[in-house]
């Protein structure tokens, strides 16, 4: 159904898309250690929360890969090293932790008694596969549920790119869309460019281009006049955490859609995996938002277009908080945006 | 006091910065005839509500350069469509229009009875000066109105740019954190990057540099949360055409800006001069808003960032109703923004 695959292993090596380079080329990006990896997620050759999950237990994957013929005692240590390196690539996106806690649990519980390291492997390695058919999987289930609210003729806003390109494939928030399209709803969508990195432009516009989707490509800040003048009916965006609370840190600029939408009454939902929840967290203030470098806002394509040695802030993420979301599309139902049916269905799903 | 000419006339040819080149390089672009003025307004070599009127106010002076050898009868023709031309070349700001129509009195009102064209040439020239000089009295008195909204120690949200490059000095928004600056206020200034055509990066971040003003450039998504956070005191924005209502029709952003300051209480006041006020519309609906080509948001620096043949919608302008607007900053004092209050002033101004 999907023409877009964004991530593969094979023969020991992993393979991304290489984000930075849609929609001019679309070239595979090969990881041989979990370094390569580090730096896949870092530098945003792979992003999305739930595909940056992904690539995380790739990584983990790969560092047993590389250390696998050492001294167990050795081994350890470096698989140690490697898990909590991983951690550092990007700060806010939690299904970074959540599958490296998944891979983790599994090197340990089986790292004293297993036979041969190379055993150990290959259960990492289907650790790392079940994380990427876990998420397909949950992506179909999340469009399934997100379809509904989506009326038979519908002009959506969304945000960045929360699409094939953002997970394993398929999609949350653009997963939602295909899946309109697909059950044959009438929907056209607006697509925020999303600046700095232009996620919209580059790779949401590519997606829905491949897909036939009818859309339209606007500057982030066109989104409130068209709110204004009515033509928006729902707004669909994904997460890269989200408090117990119901406070969800996703792209920078998603806080002043709510804002808006709760200002014209539009209904405004989050779409993510439940893997996006972080219950060690109470609520949006506790979550960590990067700060991404000053060139990816004062160059654009490797030339400066601001003045040199200006100062430039930076985020890429903010948090909106729970009384500003409609409600939250996951693989196990519509949650309403409180800590109640979030910790419910958090139970359930995990 | 002010470092940057961004327009000036010698020697018979109008010198404009070429705005398009800044930060990267200063250069003037030099016009020879009317139609070189024309292109200048269409391609931004020159832009800023005020400025396009100068600019527009000397392609009338150039006109009468190239046609005043002519026949009396062939001249007035020639005089009618430059005019009529130069009125095309962006639809959005009212100073175009009024500073035109000025420039048309001086014509009209002496071009039959003048002893020799030369000499109407020489007072089509005095007049484009006192627009010019006007507009630069203009800006310091708005900026001395202005300065009283600013307190002593402000954080500043700006977008766009209303500085010395958008009047013919000095600057209507940018004209007021100049003079709070001048007068030792601690003030600190926000820069919204301003897609698609960056002025803010360019331009805004290139003045305040120059003098030495502190500031921080921000993607355009990231003011929601600074407004949030409590981090700005006060938004200050220019205007591109004023209907009696009080209705102003801004930068692409404006709007969202306003709804967003309007929920944090943040004061947002618009400064422009009265010849923003157009009083042959009733309100922000009647004003035609530019829609400027897709390559502006499908291309940075002549690179495409986008797929090939996508839609795109891209508005130059939007219209911030009265109720969002604190109050406007004019020459004449800072009016209500209400109906009554600018009908009273703009008979004073007038």
């Amino acid at each position: 159904m999907n023409p877009i695959k964004p991530i593969f292993f094979e023969e020991e090596r992993l393979f991304l898309l290489d984000q930075r380079k849609i929609p001019l080329k679309e070239e595979y990006f090969e990881c041989n250690s979990f370094k390569d990896t580090y730096y896949a997620i870092k530098e945003m050759v792979a992003r999305g929360a739930p595909l940056i999950g992904a690539v995380a237990a790739y990584g983990v994957v790969l560092a047993c890969k590389e250390f696998k013929d050492d001294h167990k005692q050795n081994f350890i240590k470096n698989m140690d090293y490697a898990i909590k390196h991983l951690a550092k690539s990007r700060p806010t996106a939690v299904n970074l932790f959540w599958a490296l806690r998944r891979m983790e649990k599994v090197f340990k519980s089986n790292v004293d008694s297993i036979d041969t390291l190379e055993n150990l492997y290959t259960l990492l390695i289907n650790e790392a596969h079940n994380i990427c058919y876990e998420d397909l999987e949950t992506n179909y289930q999340m469009a399934r549920y997100g379809v509904k609210v989506v009326k038979q003729k519908a002009r959506i806003l969304t945000h960045c790119n929360t699409g094939a390109l953002a997970t394993t494939g398929y999609g949350t928030a653009l997963g939602v869309v295909r899946e309109a399209h697909y059950v044959g709803k009438d929907i056209k969508v607006y697509v925020d460019e999303t600046r700095p990195r232009l996620q919209g432009t580059k790779l949401t516009s590519w997606e829905l281009q491949k897909e036939q989707i009818p859309f339209t490509l606007i500057a982030d800040s066109v989104s409130a006049v068209l709110m204004k003048k009515g033509y928006i009916d729902l707004i669909l965006v994904g997460a890269d955490r989200i408090a117990p609370n119901g406070d969800v840190a996703n792209k920078i600029g998603t806080y002043g859609l709510s804002v808006l939408a709760k200002q014209f009454d539009i209904p405004f939902y989050v779409v993510a995996p439940t893997s996006t929840i972080d219950l060690d967290i109470s609520c949006g203030d506790d979550i960590q938002i990067e700060e991404r470098k000053n060139e990816e806002v004062t160059n654009i394509n490797g030339v400066r277009v601001a003045p040199d040695n200006i100062q430039v802030y930076n985020p890429a993420f903010d948090v909106t908080p729970s009384k500003n979301i409609t409600g939250i599309i996951t693989e196990v139902g519509i949650l309403g945006a409180d800590k109640n049916s979030i910790r419910e269905f958090r139970r359930k799903g995990d």
